[in-house]
């Protein structure tokens, strides 16, 4: 039987099934960083997301190339807000990485957790570098797989002294904080959820739930929820007085936080503080520790193309057999 | 051991690897014309090409979705002239399918030789429309991949009494004929290919190789080798004297047989006379039988869904374990 038998292929099975399992994620967000680093120093191709949709939701293609890594490649993601009413999960994704030398097709990945994983990276490394200090209480507005990935990353890049979190429903508010027993996870109401150091929104409301008066000077807000054009989390009064950075100024206009005040006026281009890529690279911070900051995370292909990088060098994907 | 072996996945790579092999080329073309038809209808979406540049090539990502045929997916094509010296196609290809109703990625095939394929049955679409007659003699300028794919699509749609190929090598022209002992195949100058009824070019030139002069009447040329700026192979007072079909006009005047004249003003978007989309439809149509016409093929995302969904149909492909 072992010539129909294929041991290689199941491990590589297994780990497409769950790429994510064991990586380590320090790991991956400081390969996210390496990409965004890249961004910022403009050493990257990232053409925009292509859009296609469908009858009850959408497709992005995501291809991008960094050459600072050695890795290139296409994230295929599907947006389907009705798949959990059949057991299926709202977001589902794939990766397919090409050589970079010869331009073959090179492996496939399950990146449905991985999208998770990256974006909390890169909220993590927006706290790193903004918020005003090192130990922080996070108040999370949202309490589904993106405010786990959050906490996890973020837990790991400074250290984090209470949790407060609020849903819209208690009982996903408690199942999170049964996830985090090492912290001092508390179950709140939205308004003391932001009186936190640390903010992080997770939902996919299409109206400003934190309030403008709720946020405190030197509070950091990662505004994570937003990613199509119609959604926003934050009262845009917080926008105007805050120090607003983007992972990409156009995906942020088009389908960020700033997407709707943008659209309606009340948010400017020039208003932007900067990209994330420069803020790893020192070249924008926020002025003063009383500042307030956003980091607007619209998702940038160069993340899914990091963590795959990632997944890759522990063996988590299946090779496709062209060569 | 049953439970660590995985015949259905065996099975599966089998085909992921040849995803052509037993393929019905009529079929394949009834699908391809089918997508055609679903494009001049106006009933697809599909977003322009996306180009990533490498230092050795590029590679294309293609998303599509085509309702009338319930498939989506997106294709990724690299295009590196320098592989064949170390062994490797200059183009490689790999389509994702994804499930239209949930989004979720459903399959990943091999789309190497089902590009070729593909382009083949648009070929055999455009002289089953546009040649003036049912039973033609074919001569080729290009003796590779996509002269074998076009031969093979056109002979199954109309009678082909005689074909003369030259190419750049001999030795390529002799090796093509072997693999047509039904035809009466004949090595020849590029001058006496041109004197047949559907003259094919499927060379990689940036000059153009097919003189005006050689042109009779009534021909019908597919032009298919112009896949990127810079590229032709018909004198351009070819284009002049015939009536010119493209499957995409920005991708056409983009990286077509036409884009060259176009950049240098000798051939406007206005003087295109139609979509093969529109001629499937019998909404456009050669005017004379003694009208010279061209198609200008550059390969569309909807044609790559089409063989997809035939390979699919025979379970060529592999099965992505999301589910």
């Amino acid at each position: 039987m072992d010539d129909i038998c294929f041991p290689i292929q199941e491990h590589a099975m297994k780990y497409y099934q769950k790429p994510e399992e064991g990586l380590d994620i320090r790991g991956v967000t400081m390969a996210v960083e390496a990409a965004f680093a890249e961004h910022g120093r403009g050493n990257v191709q990232m053409p925009p997301k292509v859009y296609v949709t469908f009858p009850h939701g959408d497709f992005r293609t995501m291809p991008a190339y960094l050459p600072g890594l050695d890795i290139a490649g296409v994230k295929v993601v599907n947006v389907h807000p009705e798949n959990p009413g059949i057991g299926l999960p709202t977001v589902m994704a794939v990766t397919v990485i090409l050589d970079t030398g010869t331009g073959a097709p090179r492996a496939i990945l399950n990146a449905t957790a991985l999208t998770d994983l990256r974006t909390g990276s890169a909220g993590a490394i927006a706290v790193k570098y903004l918020a005003p200090k090192k130990k922080v209480t996070v108040g999370l507005v949202g309490s589904g797989r993106q405010a786990i990935a959050q906490l996890n990353a973020i837990s790991r890049e400074v250290e984090v002294t209470g949790v407060r979190v609020w849903s819209r429903k208690e009982k996903s508010s408690n199942a999170f904080c049964a996830q985090f027993p090492d912290f001092e996870c508390k179950v709140s109401s939205i308004e003391k959820a932001c009186d936190s150091d640390v903010i992080v929104t997770t939902t996919p409301s299409t109206v400003p739930l934190v309030m403008n008066q709720w946020v405190s000077e030197g509070t950091h807000i990662n505004a994570i929820g937003a990613d199509a054009p119609g959604k926003e989390e934050l009262d845009p009064a917080i926008l105007e007085r805050a120090a607003v950075f983007v992972d990409d100024p156009a995906q942020a206009v088009h389908s960020g936080e700033i997407n709707v005040p943008f659209a309606r006026g009340l948010f400017t281009r020039e208003e932007i503080a900067g990209i994330l890529g420069d803020v790893v690279l020192g070249k924008k911070k926020r002025t003063s520790p009383d500042q307030i900051t956003v980091f607007d995370s619209t998702g940038l292909a160069i993340q899914d193309l990091a963590i795959a990088s990632v997944a890759m060098k522990s063996g988590r994907y299946i090779e496709l057999p062209f060569l």
